[in-house]
C-alpha cells in the first residue's frame, strides 16, 4: 500500500499525461491555471485510498480521482465568482485574472471533463455506479452552495441548518471520494457506505476545524488572514454557538459587531474573539468537532477489513483533522 | 410512428412527471422558469425521432431527450450572462430576473441533472455510449461558445472559422440528439453516424437561415427585432460574405457602420442592408445554405432504413429549414 506522498505523485503524473486540449487556449488555460494554485489534492488521494483498501492496482482509479479533483476545482472557480473573491491561495482568482465570462465557461468545461474522466473508469457497470454517486454528490454541492448564499442575507440561521450546509457544500464530496474509490475496486456495498459516512462526518469535522482555525489559527502558519470570517461577518459555528449560549448582552454586542463593517479590523477581531472566549465557545465548538470525528472513525472501524489495510487512511484523515493551518 | 406534436406532448408529460426538487427553491425555481419560456423543444424531439426510426418504444428514450433539453437550457442560461442579454423570448433572462450568482448556480445544477437523466437510459452499456456522445458534444458546445466570445473582439474572422464556430456552438447538438436517439435504440453504428452528420449539417444550415432571418425576416412573424445582428455589429455570414466579395468601397462602408453604435437604428439597418443587397449577398448566403442542406439530406438517404420510416424526420427537418420566423 502506498503512503500519501506516493499517491500524490501518481495524481500529478496522471494530470501531466492527461492535459486539457491546447485550443481554444482562452477556454483551457484558466483550467490549467486553477489546478496549479497548489491545493492539497486530498480529494483525489481519498479516491485512491478508498481503492487501495481493496486492490493494489490503484492506477485504474486515477481517472475517477482526477474527475473528483476537476469537479472540486470547477466548484471553486464558480464559487469565487459568486463570492466576488479576488484571491485564492494568495493568487488572483480566474474571474479576476481574466473575467467572469471566462470563469463561467472554463468552469463549465471542467465539470464536463470530470464526466469525461469518469466515463473511462473501467467496465460500464462500474462507470455507471460511479456516475450515480458523482451525480448525487454534485447535486448536493450545488444545493449546499445555494444554502450558503441564502444564509448570507438571512437574519437567523440555526445550528442544524449550518451543519447541513457544510455537509452538502464540503463534506459529502470527501465521503463520495472514498466511496468512489471503494466502488472502483468492487468493494462490498456495506463497506462503501461506511466509507462514505466516514468521509462525510470527517468532512464536517474538517470544516468545523476550519472555522476554529480562521479565528484561532497561528498567523505564522495559517495561509489566510486570521479573523477573516469575523471581518466578513460570516455566520460560522462560533457565531451560532454564541448566539445560542451567551447572555443577552453578549449576543447583542456580537450582533452589533456583525452589522457594521469594521473601521478598525484589529479592534473588531479582538472584540469578537473576547466574546467567544468569555463564553467558552472555542471549547464548545472543539467538543462538537470531537463528537462528530468520533462518529466518523466508528464507521471506519465498521469496514470489514484487517486493521493493517486501514492504517494509511486512518492516519491521513487523523492528520487532516489535527492540522493547525 | 408519432408525428412531431405527439412527441412534444410526450416530452411535456415527462417533464411534468420528473420535476426538479422543491428545495432549495432559490436553486431550482430558475431552472423551471427557463424551461417554460417556450422553446421549440426541437432537440429532445430529434432524440425521440432518432429512436423511433428503429423502435416504437419511444418512452425509453425520454430521459435522454430530456437530458438534451436540460443541457440546451443550461447553455442558454450561462450564455445569457456572458452576452449580458436582458431578454430571452421576450421575457427577462435568469440573471436579470434574479442575479448572476443564481444564473451560474442554477445553470450548473441543470447540467448535472442532464447527466442524472442520461444515467437512467437503459442498460449500462447503452448509458455509457450515450454519455460518451454527450461528453463529446458538451465539450464542443463550450469550445464553440469560446470561439464566439473570441470573435467579438477579433478584427478578422474567416468564413471557415465562422462556420466552425456555429457548427460547435449549435449544430453538433442537433446531430448528437439524433445520434443519441439512434444509439438508445441500438441502431447500427454506421446509421448512427449518418444521423449525426445529417443533424450536424442541418444544424449549420439552420444557423445560416437564422442569420438571414435576423436581417430579412418578416417583422410580423419574426420573434426578435429584425436587424438585431446589424445593430449589435455581429460578424454574421452576411457580413463575412460581404467583406469577401464586395468592392473595396462597400467593404469600407460596412466596416465604418460596424465600428460605430447606431444613433439612428432604422437608418443603420437600412444602410447595411443596402450594402448586402447591391452585392447580392442574401442570394449568396442562401445558396451556401442550400448546398449544406443538400449534403445533410444525402446523409439521411444513406441511412439503411425503408423510406417510410424516414418520412416524419425528413419533413420535420425540412420544415425547420424552410421556416420564415
Amino acid at each position: 500500500m502506498r503512503e500519501l506522498p506516493q499517491l500524490l505523485d501518481l495524481i500529478t503524473s496522471f494530470s501531466r499525461e492527461n492535459p486539457f486540449p491546447a485550443s481554444p487556449q482562452e477556454l483551457y488555460e484558466p483550467c490549467n491555471y486553477i489546478l496549479t494554485l497548489g491545493g492539497k489534492r486530498i480529494r483525489p488521494a481519498l479516491v485512491l485510498m478508498g481503492h487501495e483498501l481493496y486492490r493494489d492496482n490503484v492506477e485504474s482509479a486515477l481517472p475517477a480521482a482526477w474527475a473528483v479533483e476537476l469537479f472540486h476545482n470547477f466548484s471553486l472557480m464558480h464559487d469565487d465568482i459568486m463570492d466576488a473573491a479576488p484571491l485564492r491561495r494568495g493568487k488572483p482568482t480566474v474571474h479576476h485574472k481574466w473575467d467572469t465570462t471566462t470563469a463561467i465557461l472554463s468552469g463549465d468545461v471542467m465539470l464536463i471533463f470530470a464526466y469525461r474522466f469518469l466515463a473511462r473508469c473501467g467496465d460500464s457497470d462500474t462507470v455507471l455506479q460511479l456516475i450515480h454517486i458523482f451525480n448525487r454528490v454534485a447535486t448536493a454541492v450545488c444545493e449546499g452552495q445555494q444554502m450558503d448564499v441564502n444564509f448570507e442575507t438571512r437574519p437567523e440561521v440555526s445550528i442544524p441548518e449550518y451543519l447541513k450546509m457544510i455537509e452538502l457544500k464540503t463534506a459529502v464530496l470527501l465521503g463520495a471520494a472514498l466511496e468512489m474509490g471503494a466502488v472502483s475496486a468492487n468493494a462490498p456495498a456495506a463497506d462503501a457506505k461506511h466509507l462514505y459516512e466516514f468521509g462525510r462526518l470527517a468532512g464536517i469535522a474538517f470544516q468545523i476545524q476550519d472555522d476554529l482555525l480562521d479565528t484561532y489559527g497561528d498567523p505564522a502558519k495559517f495561509g489566510k488572514q486570521v479573523g477573516g470570517d469575523i471581518l466578513q461577518n460570516k455566520k460560522t459555528l462560533l457565531v451560532l454557538k454564541t448566539l445560542e449560549n451567551a447572555s443577552e448582552s453578549d449576543c447583542r454586542e456580537l450582533r452589533k459587531w456583525m452589522e457594521t463593517s469594521a473601521e478598525n479590523a484589529v479592534e473588531k477581531v479582538a472584540a469578537v474573539r473576547a466574546i467567544f472566549d468569555r463564553n467558552a465557545i472555542p471549547e464548545m465548538v472543539s467538543k462538537e468537532k470531537q463528537r462528530i470525528q468520533q462518529k466518523a472513525f466508528q464507521h471506519l472501524e465498521a469496514v470489514q477489513l484487517p486493521e493493517v489495510r486501514k492504517v494509511i487512511l486512518r492516519k491521513t484523515v487523523a492528520d487532516l483533522l489535527e492540522r493547525d493551518s
